[in-house]
């Protein structure tokens, strides 16, 4: 059976959504997920960069973000053909452990926590595909990375792209 | 550069001693590791399994565990020809995972911690040697499997087995 090891962030959850009304709530803003085509607020709002990183180091900000539009779904359809695993780059942000993993179970109960995989080179991973909307983790990876669309990659060319589940399930059970 | 995955329980960290001092304390015994040859502390005590696993999930058990002896002295030669990881299965006990963290920290700061791995199903990990004390983790591991001696994996014949860092020091740097 072929593995997908799957990120999370912009990929099965959505954190970026969240961190721009946290955000625009707390400086008076209205910076939205257009403004940031090949960017990222921390570029936008530079005099503002660690008050921005600090936002995702917040106590529960990886517990209640939303689930990305059918992931849920495509990723039951494929677990009965493909191994499946989480993998997030969790050292990067170490207060963030509990909440990735309470949230996994609540949203991707379906998948076996032994498929969840905190860490943070993931040229580590063995698997036949990773899909992530950053293009770093392909560089040493030695299976086919997969990018999935993200604001701030928009001018990557170098890779499969897919732009939302529906896509996903195309081109693993077309 | 060659890779090398070092599990961290029984092998650099030391959770068998400290379970034993906390058993022995609180149900006045009086096991040692030596009691503990090819056998399971909740197998000499099969109607306290219960107790003896949930002293595993006590907040910061994993926090201030012993280091292994030679395990930071090799480690740091080690890294110098070789990338070490850090891959524990730490999706069995989530509880573990912010002491865990700490602990390496504290004790293996000298390496990057984007090189640990918090996981369930080791066979994820791409390395070309993996040193853990458990031998189911090499059934589907692509490398080599490098068996840790612990107490209960006296009987296992089917790796190679090192029994100390400098059984590992010299195997790798000989």
């Amino acid at each position: 059976m072929q593995r997908i090891a799957v990120d999370m962030d912009d990929v099965i959850a959505d954190p970026l959504s969240k961190h721009l009304e946290i955000f625009n709530t707390r400086y008076n803003e209205n910076i939205s997920v257009n403004d940031l085509q090949s960017t990222y607020l921390t570029e936008v709002r530079p005099h503002l960069r660690e008050e921005i990183m600090n936002i995702l180091n917040e106590p529960g900000f990886f517990g209640d973000l939303r689930v990305m539009e059918g992931s849920q779904e495509v990723l039951k359809e494929l677990s009965q053909h493909y191994e499946v695993f989480i993998v997030t780059a969790a050292m990067e942000m170490p207060t963030s452990f509990t909440s990735k993993y309470e949230w996994l179970k609540e949203h991707f109960g379906f998948l076996d926590q032994r498929n969840f995989v905190f860490c943070g080179d993931k040229s580590i991973v063995d698997a036949d595909y990773l899909i992530d909307d950053n293009p770093k983790h392909f560089r040493r990876f030695k299976g086919k990375g997969i990018l999935f669309t993200s604001p701030y990659n928009g001018a990557e060319t170098d890779y499969v792209r897919v732009n939302n589940w529906n896509e996903i399930r195309h081109y693993f059970l077309k």
